[in-house]
């Protein structure tokens, strides 16, 4: 046998063992978060050092140069990795190996001081390790950009396409809809019940299980564990979740793990073909989160599934008394002041991620130094929200991110909304009784659009490219903020 | 500042990464056999393949040579370092990195294809994979035998300065001795009561937990997960265990857990200087296997120790009913007829290597076929043992080790037991009043004597070495034998 291989063959013999490297990069991480014993810590911090220092070795090959410069595939699966990886080359090509490493090991450390910190309330202990943190990325963004803007540098990243300044104009548009939407409903005669009651883990882990069930997670391909920060994690056929367990508020864990599913679905939805490619991953962040953010509230959080949910706690929880599924609903999607990111309602969600991405935004440009961060913070939030912050695990220390130096990820959660807005109404067009379905706990008719139409054709399209494919329509904020409108001011009975 | 670096302090740094790296490898190793989804398998293999292609480049790093050559420590522990990284380099060197990658990738799919065929006793299953890993060892073993013994070539990475032939005559010395215990036990007219009754999972998890504690496992550096077959993973500030649980074999998953804390802890108990060092993991398998079979043993089948034992299974285990403590004694070390050699009591367990060192050697040497296996165990088992296998998952499917190609790593499991027989010897002589601690549970004197005498040690001596300087004389089978009647003439009364 005497098989000539082509520029792109070896391309794409190289590129797949990166991949899988990166599979194994992104499987430490996920250890570190659900099970690693607490004293590893620092070795783990050499070990994803030492992984990075790998990656980023292949990644800026020479070799990779050569090869992308001769390789001339011929459809347009092969065109989409070579405009990947050429993107990933020229990229990491302008980091500095030492960089890049320094930037696994010192986020991989600074998670495990957060995580620390968080749980003590004790800001001044991970001021430090974010210091370092944001010194490193804004070094990199140096490099990066060019003399460019650092923050844009950083955003590419993570939504390739966007920029600081589309991004501020989103946020602009959206603002003032929300901001009028907000003080109606707290406003208004109707309010919700709150939420009342303990839930027992297991019961809780049991629905959780039923949900995921319910929104089509692979187990065969998957697994769910806690973490202090739920998040996804890993490509191909392994694709695993992370939920949490808070025994008064089981809609953190139920809807928690629906979001994580909906990633998860995502990665597990792509053509199998594209397995250990760069199309094998889903293209951005914000078109990850679209998926998420449909599976949890267009889709998971609507007056039909509620309904169906309402029945499994029921079940679940036999001193669990909801009167009619109406009053169930309002609770699910209860309005209300709360400092957390990742608890709050549809409504507040996207005013929680501008106060991030203008604070980031100086923290990565150096308006803002990381000792004023505490105060930016409360005084900002306390703005916003009408009401201060009382400790700093419900202010600056809630959120993982930048402890691992995700600077410039925050903004794509919105973008991530605004592209389940346009998707949500693509799919209330061309599935024909979804309520009913979902009425009885079936999302296949749903999540089944969504794989055809987004999830499986992973990196092949652009982000807008693959929105606007899905839709019909280019992407904007206009379906999401008129779907908000509609179901809260029907929910308040404005 | 301006610090002009060595050869040694170069060969040093880039052998931390590639000891973080293998750390790394083992981890993934770890995940699959506790927590990986069953679909992930496929892609897994793929990332073995790929790390593993990684280390070996590192490991093979034609700079290894010239820093090598150059590198001159002034004293024992870096003399040590580049004895050991010499030894890996030369080794590696001799092997194609196909070769390497493939083996990587193979073991680790086999291992699937192994678990599966043993859970549905199935051996055509597993036959093909078992001949492509046999045929990948076999070629690499050619690469390094040069001539040379296939079979010794293999048992180098277990046990440097082992062969064949000294292991031969290690067994044909304990063999009399053992067989002709065995047959006074099994003919003895007092007979220890067998254990009865069910022991609900989750009760043996927590007295498996306070027997690891007990032997001073150190919980913020490791932890504990189920596997099918138990084991211990990782080194330096991460070193997990496993175990089993069988309803009605509460011992099983006491005495696994024992034996993989004894390993565990022989890897945290290294001097912490040496870590992601080549002095920074146990020094070969034998002196692995003499840690955790004298945990598990000397120590933990004592009359002392099942003593504690039994008070605290009767804290656990309601309706769990022990006659006085030396009945129970006779129970936890009663000789039976059984098919499986990690349940093997004393006397009978270096039998069952015996019966695989033979039959590995002729896989290796290519006198014994793979199609041939099954028959030949069979045959060999019921002239060794007097009864026959009654099905594979009994026979030759119960062990995982051929199927992830571990062949010349049997012979070191009764080389451990040699070896724990000689340091029981020295270190009885040398703990006063140890019996008395055990029967509180307390194992702290006979752990600290193995730490501060093998553990620290690490990579620092050779096998031979660290066991002869913590005893005192060379190892040899008379301490193991000597004990071994002692003790069972004692429990069958004779």
């Amino acid at each position: 046998m005497n098989i000539r291989t082509t520029a792109y063959d070896d391309l794409m013999a190289f590129q797949r063992q990166t991949e899988a490297l990166g599979q194994v990069a992104g499987r430490l991480d996920w250890d570190r978060e659900t099970t690693m014993p607490r004293g590893a810590a620092a070795q783990r911090a050499e070990e994803c050092g030492a992984m990075e220092a790998v990656l980023h070795a292949r990644r800026t090959d020479t070799r990779l140069g050569d090869w992308l410069e001769e390789a001339a595939p011929g459809d347009d699966v092969g065109r989409a990795n070579v405009r990947l990886i050429k993107r990933s080359f020229v990229r990491n090509s302008k980091i500095p190996a030492r960089l890049a490493e320094e930037l696994a090991r010192v986020t991989s450390a600074s998670q495990g001081v957060w995580a620390e910190a968080r749980a003590t309330n004790d800001v001044a202990a991970f001021l430090p390790s974010l210091k370092q943190v944001i010194d490193l990325r804004r070094e990199e963004a140096a490099c990066l950009a060019q003399g460019g803007d650092l923050y844009d540098a950083l955003i590419a990243d993570y939504e390739p396409g966007a920029t600081a300044a589309s991004l501020g104009d989103m946020f602009d548009r959206m603002r003032p809809r929300l901001v009028a939407l907000r003080g109606a409903v707290l406003d208004a005669d109707y309010q919700p019940e709150a939420m009342e009651g303990r839930f027992d883990a297991e019961g809780q882990m049991k629905v959780a299980r039923e949900l995921a069930t319910a929104f089509g997670y692979d187990w065969d391909r998957g697994r769910l564990d806690f973490s202090v920060h739920p998040f996804s994690s890993g490509s191909g056929s392994d694709a695993r979740i992370t939920t949490r367990v808070v025994e008064s508020d089981p809609f953190n864990c139920f809807y928690s793990t629906v979001h994580e599913v909906g990633h998860a679905c995502y990665e597990l939805g792509i053509d199998p073909s594209y397995a250990l490619t760069p199309l094998g991953a889903g293209v951005s962040m914000g078109v990850h989160e679209s998926q998420s953010r449909i599976y949890e509230n267009q889709l998971g959080r609507s007056r039909a599934f509620t309904g169906w949910l309402m029945g499994r706690m029921r079940a679940q929880f036999t001193d669990f008394i909801a009167k009619d599924a109406d009053a169930f609903y309002g609770t699910v999607n209860k309005v209300r002041a709360g400092y957390i990111r990742t608890e709050a309602d549809e409504v507040q969600y996207n005013l929680h991620v501008m106060l991030r991405f203008d604070l980031e935004r100086a923290l990565v440009s150096g308006d803002l130094l990381v000792g004023d961060l505490e105060a930016a913070w409360n005084d900002r939030f306390k703005a916003d929200f009408g009401f201060g912050v009382d400790k700093p695990s419900n202010g600056m220390l809630q959120d993982v991110h930048w402890s691992v130096g995700l600077f410039g990820y925050f903004p794509t959660y919105s973008l991530g909304n605004l592209y389940a807005g346009c998707l949500n109404q693509a799919m209330r067009a061309a599935v024909p009784g979804l309520d009913k379905a979902l009425a009885a706990g079936d999302t296949s008719g749903a999540t089944g659009w969504l794989r055809e139409n987004v999830q499986t054709h992973g990196g092949l399209h652009t982000p807008v490219e693959v929105i606007t494919r899905a839709c019909g329509f280019a992407p904007h904020e206009g379906p999401l903020l008129d779907y908000l409108e509609e179901k809260f001011r029907g929910i308040y009975k404005l």
